[in-house]
């Protein structure tokens, strides 16, 4: 019988500063409780969902900043959405800002989660690829301080067994999408199916020249090719609409491992979008033109690990 | 003043086992003369350039094979290529079967040269990502020997220097252009301009039910994710059309950094297409998104170049 699993990315509308917790988890519960309705097993929210995408604002005083943070997960104000989701019988990835105390030291990461059928939690990931700056540039019409607020995350890039055919999944967050190594490393550990939330700005605040109209085109760009180059499914959620006059593009997205985009979003809002992902599809793709123990060259691969930045090196 | 590089991708319609390569080589010089008229100083023509598609026959004479090998390079054939890009000061990438003597033996690669336009050749690589497979299936519409001809190459992804404004511009074949790490090697390097050759058939032989509208999409897709990711411009040539009856797909194209297709082709026959590439628009890209030492982690990647087939492992 065909390994099949019917996933829901449940796209975000805005969450304004005064938002509450408690009103951010009510959103969640019904779209989860839609998601259900269809027979989705598997429901994916976007990057840091409980929040604003705080890090446009620069904050000196690190309180105020931690506001934005949880300090367990789940915790009182999100412990409806686990027991609803295994109620139901349904697994979800969860974006949040992580506050912890290892080793005797506060750190913080932007993190995510894979919470099984069960309720337990699977897996966890912290980002690796943090976009942005640290420092302050009162000039630019928002910030992007996630080098700033996050440490870069510790945990590499895993993947997880889960639901009843014992699917690979992994996970990533946003930016991390737009790199091919971070779908690399988890297709060569078997993944299956990729999961990530973002919240992406409808412009490009570094490049200001730059049409609007790439944004989008860069993020379908980005997890089609990973998709297809890996023979996996992808799909990718974002938190969408003006926060507080901030726009984040929408453009959630499941891509099948043909590399083809196969539901999507059309709105910037609260939305569920939803496919039945047979899970043998990428199994060709895998088998034949990216049967990667067949065709890969690791030895002409070492500089993607030796080097981190360009070194301007030609042959003649 | 801008550093700008007006190049022409020369795409190929069908040649048969019956066509001379003094045929062909006077359709190229047609095709060079086409691209000088136009402006351009860098014509980049297809993968095996000199001849058919010869790996999707099964041939157990090695005399046979070798007749669609290059023994030397410029060859008698050749020569008017060179002397009349010499001539015009254009610059051009070429694919042939290369067959060489290196230390008392004979060896036989799926070789591409840049040639300065000095008439100098500047550059050499040897395809890595050899496709298809070695042995013999007689129940398959054609083969893809390309693994039984020709050795993996052993030169790597490298870039050289070239025209007045000493544009970085790397090379690679074909099926390379599937592999994220092939244009990360390069972009590494300090890559500006990638360009390639390609010999792709219009079906999936090794997936019969995969749509043929796919084909394309899957060629475009990889050199728009691979100059996006790298901030780089890619050229992509297609030897195209039916050759004896067997159905290579056309596609043509020269992507922008932003990722976009701004120039292709149209037929499946002899075809120039030309753009006129501003080599800053890479670099606000390179310098922001893809600022690689500002957001790569290599101490995340090293699976990449530790393991080359997939080990399913979850981490639970």
């Amino acid at each position: 019988m065909s390994r099949r699993l019917k996933v829901s990315a449940a796209q975000l509308g805005p969450i304004h500063r005064a938002d509450s917790r408690k009103s951010v988890v009510a959103r969640l519960v019904e779209m989860l409780k839609e998601a259900d309705s269809r027979g989705s097993k598997f429901v994916v929210f976007p990057e840091l969902a409980l929040t604003t995408f705080f890090p446009r604002w620069w904050m000196e005083d690190q309180a105020e900043v931690d506001k934005y943070f949880e300090a367990q997960m789940p915790s009182p104000e999100t412990l409806p959405l686990f027991e609803l989701a295994r109620s139901k019988g349904i697994g979800f990835y969860l974006g949040y800002a992580e506050l912890t105390e290892e080793e005797g030291k506060t750190r913080r990461f932007n993190t995510s989660i894979l919470v099984g059928p069960d309720g337990r939690t699977v897996g966890k990931y912290r980002k690796v690829h943090l976009p942005g700056h640290a420092e302050h540039r009162p000039a630019s019409p928002y910030q992007h301080l996630e080098k700033k607020y996050f440490e870069v995350g510790d945990l590499g890039f895993n993947v997880w067994k889960m639901f009843k055919d014992d699917i690979i999944v992994g996970q990533c967050i946003c930016n991390d999408r737009r790199w091919p190594e971070t779908f690399r490393v988890m297709g060569l550990k078997g993944a299956e199916m990729v999961v990530l939330g973002y919240n992406t700005p409808t412009d490009n605040v570094y490049a200001p020249k730059e049409p609007p109209y790439l944004r989008v085109f860069h993020h379908n760009l980005s997890i089609q090719a990973a998709a297809y180059q890996n023979g996996i499914w992808v799909v990718a959620t974002a938190k969408a609409g003006k926060e507080d006059g901030f726009w984040l593009h929408g453009g959630t997205a499941i891509v099948a491992p043909t590399g083809e985009i196969v539901a999507k979003s059309n709105t910037e809002e609260d939305e569920v979008v939803s496919y039945d992902c047979d899970m043998e599809l990428g199994e060709y793709i895998r088998n034949t033109t990216f049967n990667f123990a067949k065709h890969r060259r690791p030895e002409h691969y070492k500089l993607i690990v030796e080097r981190t930045g360009v070194k301007v090196e030609p042959s003649n």
